[in-house]
């Protein structure tokens, strides 16, 4: 009936040469978009691309910058480019630079060969749908290096444009059409939120299971058993979404751990999705990163030719953090030939991912040799970059642990710490009130009144009743300790107004 | 039934430690993906792929090479990239080359203004989802200028990873979720099977309408209202979408027609999705590219105030032809604010396009102009390739004509011809007796027979009974000559064989 209104109102203006009702309101526009949540550039980020703005623009607030520890972007915190991938790429971009001498023998031998990949020798031509070929037997004899000898297919490995890319065409392919909303995918809570994205944007239902804060965010398998069997209930679940090293967790699991994961995906027929992006950001010395295809070997044939697995890798993050090239791997383990036909066709409607993000990748699986001009250089630049990583990590841990009504546990990897904070339940009151989560609340006024701007745990999920917040460990020790102490001097402000102890 | 047996054998084996079934199967497989065609990197060029992979290895075949006309992929197919722009992008890349001298001077002030609007003054560094705001803010004069004046706003301006993220980003807004099979989307026929692919992964209903073959593809609006009305029996057309210059036919709209469809789009409610990726490729003399939105914008406030219209453009074709660095822009007009959230926020979770795919949009839109240094090689180099595709489009025409069985429309721009091929009868039951189009075995056994990889026309569509191909002109002179000369004898023999003329 009200659509017939405002179809006769819409007429009526029509005749009138007035008002023409829009096609794409919110009313009309897919409510899958709408249900969609992407908290690492949500509300909060705006509101601090805002401030900027009027900072920019000649206003005044208690800080003169804003500081953005909300997203994993490591070179807009001042984090140089490994020389060697940069010389790679330009020479790939303009290979006039081969006959330069300011750029080494070795860089140069790299480009020829991704030059030779591809159509034409030219990085503007299309490059088959799962990526250069030469680029993706390196990949293969990366992973193989990497997981001391477990064989690697290059035809498992695809390209694709960042991780979340591959990550959003897997789940295409698990979640069935308008059966979707029976249709479970496990991931952990706390979550990188692409995942929830994903999920709503496919309508398939999102199955929680919940990391043990108590316990360094461990994944606890009695858990995985009682978030599928409640899951049971309503739907069907067909995936595990794994992430390791944690995001925004930043724990790092043990073998133990991924075995027994693997073991329950055996066991109930799940496809294991695993995101393994930060692998190579791993900081507290008691760990070292497993690779999920590596355990899988070590449990025997009987799991290593069954269990469907898909890694994911990525330019973005580990030294190099190269987000802007959006270049990335998947390797698809036992997967159904026929169900892989299926996917290359729907990777080819997008053609391919973009070129210089795969001469990229191909640095990072690739890297100088200890033979090579340019490994020392190299070696250099990357152990800065994880040794700066490994001390922020320390002490951000360490800073947020000496504040009262925050609790952080070790940054082990990847490149957040994700410390529980206490908020009053004055300040919870408030916050419902307002119609906001209350670590939204407490994220909203730490960038009003410090100009840092993190994301709220809540964009992540938690425990009830728990609340957090996510920063980066990217900002430069200096700026970082800096933040780490606003965020003290903030926090003991905010618990001395809202438990009436001023 | 046939499940439950399924999982009792899966059990067995699973007891036995035998057979463990897949989880993911083309069974289980998102139908929505299985429906998906593209034929463009379709059965074909997996056979052409094949057939060249033999030839590598030594095999033998009455060719020595395959010759693949059948993907856009300029540089593929010899095309050099444009200096100026692989220049700006090194630079960009690798800005230690700032201080070398045999870089230009105008080359630097870009790229150095492409880093300023970038986190860090770094390609690495991700961008605002809808894109580096200096380049949206070029992207909008560039269009302000082809427009003679008709304003653009730099913030309808949002970069995509080539236009076909565009497209599906914009689909998935219209195409609503749960309700999507009663969504229809109004596309030409032929059409560029993107659309086609997106409509299935997304399970709209595709509304064809049919370009006029007998009058050079022209679109008739008779047509629209026509297509329109009948889909209206089983669903709601939301949106048209039109490809000018045409993809794969070639054609370039008339004022007049664009006119018509955007009158049509009003009287309708539809919003207008307009592909002008092929914005720079017009040959023909008497025509002439008419940008929608100017067209609107003649039409007087009314319709530019109201039309809810997209334009897309992209790096991968014009004069640059670069496919593989993914950029891409789309301009937004007359969204309603609120949706424009709504996708931002979408953009925000694939967090944003690649960066030097960006800055190669950049140059693109912001080219030497004529009082800087590089604007005559620039210019040459613009001109020595839309001039020879021109020659090329003229060429093909002209040969194809010639042929007996074979009628093609001039190739009045994009980079296509389509030409109409008579198949005798005995081969369209041979091929019905193979199961497969009979455009699709005249393909099959062109490619087997002399090398060349063309796409079936059932591949974008075509009017029951007739028969066409694909194939782009981007080979050199020499070799399109080639090419075209076997074309002919081929299409000659395939005749006498069927008709019994031999």
């Amino acid at each position: 009936y009200a659509s017939r209104v405002m179809q006769l109102l819409s007429s009526a203006g029509r005749l009138e040469g007035k008002l023409r009702e829009k096609t794409l309101t919110l009313d009309t526009l897919n409510p899958q978009v709408k249900a969609v949540e992407y908290a690492v550039r949500g509300p909060i980020v705006i509101k601090a691309g805002e401030i900027e703005r009027y900072l920019e623009e000649g206003g005044t607030k208690p800080f003169s910058e804003v500081i953005k520890a909300n997203i994993g972007d490591a070179h807009a915190m001042g984090q140089k480019p490994i020389t060697f991938l940069r010389q790679v790429v330009a020479l790939c971009t303009f290979p006039e630079l081969m006959d330069s001498p300011s750029f080494p023998e070795d860089a140069k031998r790299r480009a020829r060969r991704i030059l030779q990949g591809c159509g034409g020798h030219s990085l503007g031509s299309y490059s088959a749908s799962p990526g250069v070929e030469c680029i993706r037997k390196d990949i293969a004899a990366y992973i193989e290096q990497r997981d001391e000898g477990v064989p690697s297919d290059w035809e498992n490995v695809y390209l694709t444009t960042g991780a979340s890319d591959g990550i959003m065409t897997i789940l295409r392919l698990l979640v069935s059409g308008k059966d979707s909303s029976r249709t479970g995918v496990m991931i952990p809570i706390p979550q990188y939120p692409l995942y929830s994205a994903a999920i709503s944007e496919m309508d398939a239902v999102q199955v929680n299971y919940y990391l043990d804060e108590d316990n360094c965010w461990a994944l606890d398998i009695n858990e995985l058993h009682r978030s599928y069997q409640a899951a049971k209930q309503h739907c069907q679940p067909r995936v595990i979404c794994i992430i390791n090293p944690g995001n925004p967790t930043g724990q790092v699991q043990s073998k133990k751990c991924i075995e027994e994961v693997l073991h329950f995906a055996y066991e109930e027929n799940l496809f294991v999705m695993s995101d393994e992006v930060y692998q190579d950001n791993v900081y507290a010395p008691d760990c070292q990163f497993h690779s999920f295809k590596k355990v899988l070997y070590e449990m025997g044939p009987e799991y290593f030719n069954s269990v469907e697995l898909v890694s994911f890798h990525s330019t973005s993050k580990g030294y190099t953090g190269e987000c802007g090239f959006r270049g990335g791997y998947m390797e698809v383990i036992n997967m159904d030939p026929e169900v892989k036909a299926q996917m290359v066709k729907l990777l080819s409607v997008r053609l391919c991912p973009p070129l210089a993000g795969q001469a990229a990748m191909d640095v990072i699986v690739n890297p100088p040799q200890p033979e090579e001009h340019t490994f020392k250089q190299f070696h250099q630049e990357k152990s800065s970059v994880l040794g700066a990583l490994a001390e922020k990590a320390k002490l951000t841990e360490k800073i947020l642990n000496a504040v009262p009504g925050i609790k952080c546990n070790p940054v082990q990897g990847a490149m957040y710490a994700f410390p529980r904070i206490f908020i009053p339940p004055k300040a919870v009151e408030e916050a419902k009130a307002l119609g906001m989560q209350p670590d939204m609340l407490y994220c909203l006024r730490l960038l009003e009144e410090t100009g840092i701007c993190v994301v709220p745990g809540s964009g992540f999920g938690q425990k009830d009743g728990t609340y957090h917040f996510r920063m980066t460990i990217l900002p430069s020790i200096e700026k970082l300790k800096v933040l780490l102490g606003k965020v003290r001097d903030f926090h003991i402000g905010f618990l001395k107004e809202y438990s009436g102890l001023e």
